[in-house]
C-alpha cells in the first residue's frame, strides 16, 4: 500500500460531524442550505434527451469554457483553452499540487489559517509543505509581507484561498498587486500562485483582489458548489496560462479523463444567463447582517466575515479548540469546528457556518459562549 | 513541474480522432452510441427539485452502495462499506494504483492486450510497470498460466480487463478459478487483482469468470458508462474487502471528494428498477450478430468479440499499425485504432469498435482489407 496515504491524519471535520445527534445545532456546515437554480438542470435533462451524456474532450466542452474564459476574462487566461472542467474545485486543487511541483525538489506554501486538504494533498504526493501564519493579533488579516517573507528557495507555488476557508478574510486590490510586484520582481524560476476562489461570489467587501489580474504565474480554481448551491453536482474548473493549462489537463485526463458531461451543461446553462452565477449572493448578504447582529450580541470576539459563509469566533478562555468542539458536540449540541486544524495560528478559535437558520445560529453562540473552560 | 508527467506518451487515440474528417467513418469511438435512458435523468431532477444536490459522505450515498453491493454480492465485499462511488471507472481505477502500490517497492502487472491508462495512471504515480503478452496464435484468450507465470517478486497488483478493451476477451469461470487458485497459493504477501468489470453487461459467451467471487483479494471498478450509455454522467465504483476500501475511499477523498451526487442518483434509480442495468445489452446482441457477419464477409483475420464492442482485425499483410492508422484517417477516411497501443502482441491488428451502424462498419471494413501495405 502507498505509504504516504496512512501518515495523513484523518479529517477531524468528518469525525465531528459522525457524532452529531439529530437535534444538534450544526454550524459546522460547509455547503449551502439553499436549493440549486432548479432551470439549470432540467435544461441539462432536455438537452441530454437530445444528445446524450457523452465524453466531452478532457478539459471539458468546448463552449462551456468559452464562457467561462470570458466570463472572468483573466489576462493571458480568457479564452476555452485555458480552462479545464474538473470534478469540483477539490480535483482543480488536487491536479495544480500533483502537477505544478516535483516532489524531489519542489515545495507547497500554505497560507494559513487555511482550507486542510491543501496540506494533506500535498502530503498524497509527497511534496513538502511550509506554512505562514495569518496573525490572530491583526484578526487574521492577509499580510502580503509576511507571505512573501516565509517563500523558501524551494518553493514553487503558494496556495491562498480568498474569500478564504475558514476567516473569510478577502485579499484586497492593493493585496494583489503587492504579491504580483514581490513575486515580479524575484529573480530564478516564478513562484506559481494557486488562487482559491470557490467563495468568489460570496464576498461583502469593496474592491477583492484577484492575484490573476496581475500576475501571469496564477492558477484560479473556482466551481459552482458554493455560489449555485451546486456541491454534489461536482462542477469546478481550474484557469492557467498556456503551457501551464496543457500539463493541468494532461493530469486530469489520468486522474478522472473528463468532468461530467451533464454537470458541464449545467454551468453552461448558468454563464449562458447574466445573473445567474450571483443570483444567491443577495441571501448571503441579507443572511450576513443578521449573523454580525448575532455576533454583536454574544460577547464573542469574532473575524467580521468579508466573504464566504463562516464566522471565526475565539473561545471565551482561548485554549485547546479540538477538546473544545469536542465539549461541544458531546455536552452541548453544537457542532463547531476546531481552529486548530486550520493552522496553529486559529488556535483557540472556531470555525462556524452561517447557512443555518439565525435562531439557531444565535442559540450555538450563546452555548460557546457558555463554555467557561475548554 | 512533476517530471513524471512528461514522462507518459501522449494519447495516440486522440491524436487519430483530432485527424478525422466529418465524413470520415468512425470506428475509433470508446463509447456507446445508444441515449441513455432519460427516465433516469428525469427521476433524478426530480429528485433534486426535492433535496438538491448536496455533497455526499466520501464514499458516496449509503443507499446507492448499498445497492451496488447487493447487486453483484461478491463475497467479501456485499455490503455498502465495500463500495466507493467514483468519478467513471478511471477515477476508480486511477485510486486503486494509487493506494494498493508502494512506488518504492511495488510493481503493477498488466495483462496485455490492455487498455492503455493502466499503464500510463502507473507512470504518472511513479509505480514500475511488468507486462505479460497474451498471444497472438490463441488470438488473444486469456491464458492464465501465463499470467501467473509473470508475476515478479516486487508484483502486488495485477490490472485485467475482462470483457477487455480492446480484444473483447472474457475470462472464463475457469480462468478466474485457476487463478485465484494460484494466487491463493502463494507464499508471502498477497497479490491483488484488479478486475476492470466496465463491459460486464456487454457478454456474449455463457459462463464469464469473476475473480471477486473466487479471490480475496480483488478490487472490482465498474461504470455505468458503457452498460447505460453514460459515459459523459461520470459515473462509476470500486468495490473491495475492508481494510482495502477504506483506503481507496481516503484517497478518492482527496483526489475528487464525491462522485457526482446527481450522478449517484441516476445510478440509484438504475440500480432499483429490476433490469435497467441490462436493458440495452439486447441492442448490443443483434449488433453483434451483423458485425459478425460482416467481418466473416471481410476476409480479415479477427477475434470473436466475447464482450465489449469491438472488433480486433489484423492488417492484410499486419506489420506497422501506428502507420496503417495514420494512413487509414488520412487517406481512406477510416478511423482505427492501432493495436499497438495495447500491448506489443497486438501490433499488426487494428481495433474497431462496432457501435456505428453497420453500413459503416462494413465499409470500414472494406477499406482496410483493400489496404495491401501499411
Amino acid at each position: 500500500m502507498n505509504p504516504r496515504l496512512l501518515s495523513i491524519e484523518p479529517s477531524l471535520i468528518r469525525a465531528l460531524h459522525a457524532k452529531r445527534k439529530p437535534d444538534s445545532i450544526d454550524l459546522g456546515l460547509g455547503e449551502p442550505t439553499l436549493l440549486p437554480q432548479q432551470r439549470f438542470l432540467e435544461a441539462a435533462t432536455r438537452w441530454a434527451s437530445e444528445f446524450g451524456t457523452k465524453y466531452t474532450v478532457n478539459a471539458g466542452d468546448a463552449a462551456t469554457r468559452e464562457k467561462i474564459a470570458a466570463h472572468y476574462a483573466y489576462p493571458g487566461m480568457s479564452e476555452a483553452r485555458n480552462v479545464c472542467l474538473t470534478t469540483g474545485s477539490q480535483e482543480a486543487v488536487f491536479i495544480t499540487i500533483k502537477t505544478m511541483l516535483d516532489p524531489a525538489t519542489d515545495e507547497l506554501l500554505v497560507v494559513e489559517p487555511a482550507f486542510p486538504a491543501y496540506v494533506k494533498m500535498a502530503q498524497l504526493e509527497g511534496v513538502p509543505t511550509r506554512r505562514v501564519q495569518m496573525r490572530e493579533e491583526h484578526l487574521y488579516r492577509y499580510d502580503i509581507d509576511a507571505v512573501v517573507a516565509a517563500i523558501g528557495p524551494k518553493t514553487r507555488l503558494i496556495a491562498i484561498g480568498s474569500p478564504g476557508n475558514p476567516t473569510g478574510r478577502v485579499l484586497t486590490r492593493s493585496d494583489a498587486q503587492r504579491l504580483a510586484k514581490a513575486l515580479g520582481e524575484r529573480p530564478g524560476p516564478p513562484v506559481w500562485v494557486l488562487h482559491d476562489e470557490i467563495y468568489r461570489e460570496l464576498t461583502y467587501i469593496d474592491g477583492p483582489g484577484y492575484v490573476a489580474e496581475f500576475y501571469p504565474h496564477t492558477i484560479v480554481a473556482n466551481s459552482l458548489s458554493k455560489s449555485n448551491a451546486l456541491t454534489g453536482m461536482r462542477i469546478g474548473w481550474v484557469m492557467a496560462p498556456v503551457p501551464a493549462i496543457d500539463a493541468l489537463v494532461l493530469t486530469h485526463s489520468w486522474v478522472t479523463a473528463t468532468a461530467s458531461a451533464f454537470g458541464q451543461r449545467v454551468a453552461y446553462e448558468i454563464f449562458s444567463e447574466p445573473g445567474a452565477l450571483t443570483e444567491q449572493s443577495q441571501w448571503y448578504r441579507k443572511q450576513r447582517e443578521g449573523v454580525m447582529s448575532a455576533l454583536d450580541d454574544s460577547g464573542l470576539q469574532y473575524v467580521e466575515p468579508d466573504g464566504a459563509f463562516y464566522a471565526c469566533v475565539r473561545l471565551p478562555n482561548g485554549g485547546d479548540s479540538i477538546a473544545a468542539a469536542h465539549t461541544l458536540v458531546d455536552h452541548r449540541g453544537v457542532v463547531a469546528i476546531p481552529g486548530r486544524i486550520f493552522g496553529e495560528t486559529l488556535e483557540g478559535w472556531l470555525r462556524l457556518s452561517w447557512v443555518a437558520p439565525l435562531p439557531a445560529f444565535r442559540e450555538g453562540l450563546r452555548r460557546i459562549a457558555d463554555l467557561t473552560s475548554s
